[in-house]
């Protein structure tokens, strides 16, 4: 069950919901008919590490939203396209990474190719997630709601395009325009998808829904400054991958381009924004409100 | 509209189904939002190109299942998950092919990056469209079950995973049974999606698309033996790929395993096994009839 945020502190349920989407991770890569080594490589890329965040927002909001039935279904489904994502951006013809929370990459792990293909099943098995859970398909209306959230925010006009705005910036000059675009596709459009779609499953009006994306387009944003200035601010060893990698490509960065002050009082600028978009939204917005502050706080 | 079977031949049919088929996919990838170098790639590997077999089954199967809303979403979507699978088969890591459809491949017309982006693009587009699709959406819990056919049939334990075997098996010695299973998979389940995915739309009785699924099983390794042989049978000129390719990845084939004549034996076995299966569906069936006969015999 989804806690109301009147039974307690959202810090107190944090480590149940990390448990509640892990277990959903688990049993979804657990199932029969995925070629072992395929089933592997797609399990490293899940399990056992990653902060959870984007799964963390869905369960805040669906705390806000006093939405239940289907939320680990709409959190393991957000959690599968960002770990795809990830085994992507870290290929050699991508950001070249070889190290991701502190482990190899999956390619390096494994192999290019069986890398390649386990970020390709994990956004399908993403959707087929969405298909299959029972929770959701008693309001199959709202279910497809929730699917094309999913679909939206990775596909060409968001995540996607974001990365390859992203590739196409590295060696150049973009302006602080340019940046936010690339960040609030690349990084924003998937967080935002997180806070909204448990809002498809709950009571919100519709006023309150446009309030909530206002809030969940920006901290999408906030969550990527932060992303930068702990490229800058942290050495290999803390932050488990290459630091400053960002450097070595030559990309834009709000450090780069407002220095580290700058950027912190940007973050802190946008976040405010956020807040003030979340107040309206009353009390049961506490945990959207924690993971704010996390967001903006966070030092790994 | 659907045509009715009892309207004319399928034959007379098919570029008009490819018109619309086309036409649908040109207005998806004409949508704004999409970086312009990321869009063009996507572009390149949909359009102009291809022989457009799943959406044309489609469309047969629709006239069988009289099943007309939606389907052209779902041939879209069904022949965007198709070339975002050829994208990513045919990167160095994979297959390495600088040839398709008699054109240099998508990462050497762009480069391996962008390459890795647009199909990463098609799939998640792929769904976008069967959410947004206002035909379907007047039947979300059918609409429902249309995008979990994709869902599964493009995902680890369908295409995906059929690729990941195929690239285990390569220089190895894999037995008939080994090889259909990755047919089966590879090329199998999203030919099967085309054609069961318009039976969600229609009405068909249960037992009807038991036997529907039966065929649709079938012609999908009907397909992929008949692809085998063409691999041995034409020039590179002819067939627009590199002809011969599987053999330099050592591949096992249904002509390495049983020999063309034998290969062909299989092919004619498993095609008339799905005869069979279709006879009984009545009259409406002669689209599937016609495409099946194609998939049989092709050229190219």
């Amino acid at each position: 069950m989804i806690a109301r945020a009147s039974t307690g502190a959202f810090a107190d349920r944090v480590d149940e919901y990390r448990r509640r989407v892990d277990a959903r991770l688990e049993a979804i890569l657990s199932a029969g008919g995925t070629p072992a080594k395929l089933l592997e490589a797609m399990r490293y890329s899940v399990l056992g590490s990653g902060k959870r965040v984007r799964p963390l927002l869905a369960y805040a909001s669906a705390e806000l939203c006093r939405a239940d039935a289907g939320i680990d279904a709409v959190a393991a489904a957000v959690e599968l396209v960002h770990a795809y994502s990830l085994v992507h951006d870290d290929l050699p013809a991508m950001d070249d990474d070889d190290l991701r929370r502190g482990r190899p990459t999956t390619h390096r792990a494994f192999d290019e190719a069986t890398a390649i293909l386990a970020g390709d099943a994990l956004q399908a098995l993403a959707f087929e997630v969405l298909c299959t859970d029972d929770a959701l398909a008693a309001r199959p209306d709202r279910q497809v709601r929730v699917i094309r959230w999913l679909a939206e925010a990775s596909g060409p006009a968001g995540m996607v395009g974001g990365q390859a705005l992203d590739l196409a910036a590295e060696g150049k000059r973009v302006d602080e325009a340019g940046l936010e675009d690339i960040h609030r596709r690349k990084t924003g459009q998937l967080i935002r998808a997180a806070i909204m779609m448990p809002s498809e499953l709950g009571e919100l009006t519709d006023e309150e829904r446009v309030r909530l994306d206002l809030f969940a387009s920006d901290i999408g944003l906030v969550f990527q400054i932060r992303d930068d200035l702990l490229e800058v601010e942290q050495d290999t060893a803390t932050l488990g991958k290459s630091a400053a990698s960002d450097n070595q490509n030559e990309k834009s960065t709000y450090p780069s381009l407002l220095g580290i002050d700058g950027a912190r009082r940007r973050a802190d600028e946008i976040h405010a924004r956020a807040m003030h978009a979340l107040a309206s939204l009353g009390p049961a917005c506490a945990g959207l409100k924690w993971m704010s502050d996390f967001i903006l706080t966070r030092a790994y």
